[in-house]
């Protein structure tokens, strides 16, 4: 006992003082020096934008869980120039990891679109059970695994208002020829009940807008649509539809993954998942505070739904568009999706339809 | 530099074969052994309920995040003997942690019952806006630190119905002298109305109201709910008003987690807070399952919400009751609590109007 004793004590010493003579080398001990491990993410938004806080609170949350040991610096679009290329960027390993949105890749794969935002789909919590308990996760790891990609959910920014109108939607008839901003699948349903879908830089929306050169502009929800001051050009604020709620979406490369420790890969990716339930609860509350200041300072704005023939007939053509793609998918996995995806919301949506949905239609608020 | 290489390449050796040795002491390397920690956390609910679930993920959750170095031993209640007991376990540091729900402690303080669930007051994503953006955690704080502890949300089991009933309610003469079980601030409101309100043991509620002993009976939602049976012996399953969110909680003693190396504080705090937004994704799923179920076996039970007289009469009372607890407050944080409360309702609940309830009620499902 007492050698061992000896043993120990001057072993404790040595540790003490490799640890004070070598720790910036970070190669004394076994378990530090594989945790030790900085990484880049590209981002599609940047540091400052809402979008961008998973990527900002992502950094804090590995870097605390890990004691500082497990890094990730943030390579903002102004570096990498391309927030299109995110998906190439983390696939070629020029970046471990990027941080984006599912539908920015549905020219690429279609499947990818199911994982981002879907009309007269899932609001958010339902979304959630659908990814953790639901077998979405499995799903979107087996689309993005097709294209050598690791992807998690990156962040909810919630329901999506349908947009800014200066015509208001009295009816089927009122759609024809509208001159509309409405990017991805929800525009090519309008497109089928003849809108003119037309998609400008954003920078040039408020102009187009205010001129005339466009009747409406959809783009997220009142937390990042009143920064672009298109309150100040518009008479309608239409409800959504198309995008019930909008997850972004990390996206890692596998063999950087791979090579992280054990630990480090429980630390990203419990981190991810964290961070995406944080971005959800952030934009919550933007969102409500920002319908305040919309209610308050801009009074004239009218807030509409579109009325229940034209749900219909929009729903009908969206049912059109997304038979079309399981069609069109060889393999059957958009087929796969979009079983389990409504099976999911049947599910789910009686729940939220007896609870939250009666609730709210039924109690006056404390 | 061959020099130092070679007592590098000795170090890492030795470092190896001590780690081989003697690891299992714990004491070798100085961050591993201020690393290496178990802690106890007294349950409310056992591993095998869904309500324990926040526990069961936590425990995961901090031994995947510590790479195994922290542990929390779950007590079942079968050991520690006393759920009510759980504050006072956590305040004398009998155990480092513990998981119940904040309106057990309602007669300790009043104002702990702001944590757990108001009626007429947030569904989930407002509630963790509230808590995380709002100011709730720091109002929770300044209570629960008056007692010397700690808390944290603890997993919301999302909306409760107001139960099960076996008489109609048609108007607010139907609610005078109905036998219900409702325990808390739902069950003063509802005695302010004129309900007979009794709290037999969980055990004897389905024999009471098969008996005719109780008229009506809240328990939770369909998710724990029918595991008791009541759908067997009921009528009628109305929709809630009482508990439109519903938050568990994590209590902590504030001397242990102090002993806690900065690392592991950030691991529990983070994985309380993951386990917490999980159990709320999780118990989704699990209402959602067990409302098909319901709707499914027991087609004879009507689904059906209070009337608007009702509504209005027991929002009313509840505002009574809400104020006496402000006027009661010595020290004004009633009063503080509730205004905040109040407020963060209005602005989330505002988007909630224009975003989920618009699109539940104008679209229909994919």
């Amino acid at each position: 006992m007492h050698s061992i004793h000896k043993i120990k004590s001057s072993i404790i010493a040595i540790s003490t003082i490799l640890a004070i003579s070598f720790s910036h080398h970070g190669t004394i001990h076994a378990q530090t020096s594989s945790d030790k491990v900085t990484w880049q993410l590209a981002q599609t938004w940047g540091d400052e934008h809402l979008l961008g806080y998973p990527t900002t609170r992502l950094v804090e949350l590995v870097d605390s869980l890990s004691g500082g040991n497990f890094k990730i610096e943030l390579i903002n679009k102004k570096v990498h120039k391309n927030t299109r290329g995110i998906f190439d960027f983390v696939k070629d390993g020029k970046y471990q990891m990027g941080h984006s949105a599912s539908n920015f890749w549905a020219k690429k794969d279609q499947d990818t679109l199911f994982f981002s935002a879907v009309p007269f789909g899932m609001v958010t919590p339902e979304l959630y059970s659908w990814f953790y308990e639901g077998g979405g996760i499995e799903l979107m790891n087996k689309v993005y695994g097709k294209h050598g990609l690791m992807s998690f959910p990156g962040g909810n920014s919630g329901h999506q208002m349908i947009g800014w109108f200066n015509k208001e939607i009295k009816s089927l008839e009122d759609l024809k020829g509208l001159k509309m901003r409405l990017p991805g699948l929800a525009g090519e349903v309008m497109k089928g009940l003849g809108v003119d879908i037309i998609n400008p830089p954003v920078s040039e929306l408020k102009e187009a807008l205010a001129s005339g050169k466009l009747d409406a502009v959809e783009f997220v929800g009142p937390a990042i649509d009143l920064n672009l001051g298109l309150a100040e050009v518009s008479k309608f604020y239409y409800v959504g539809w198309h995008s019930p709620s909008s997850e972004m979406h990390f996206m890692v490369n596998p063999a950087a993954f791979k090579k992280l420790s054990k630990k480090n890969q429980q630390i990203l990716t419990n981190a991810m998942r964290l961070a995406a339930y944080d971005a959800f609860t952030k934009i919550v509350n933007e969102n409500g505070l920002k319908m305040q200041s919309l209610l308050k300072d801009y009074p004239n704005i009218v807030l509409r739904a579109f009325p229940q023939d034209v749900m219909r007939a929009l729903n009908k053509e969206n049912a059109k568009l997304i038979n079309a793609m399981a069609e069109k998918s060889t393999d059957g996995l958009t087929k796969e999706i979009i079983t389990s995806m409504k099976k999911h919301l049947d599910r789910a949506r009686v729940w939220t339809r007896f609870s939250d949905q009666a609730y709210l239609n039924n109690a006056g608020a404390l």
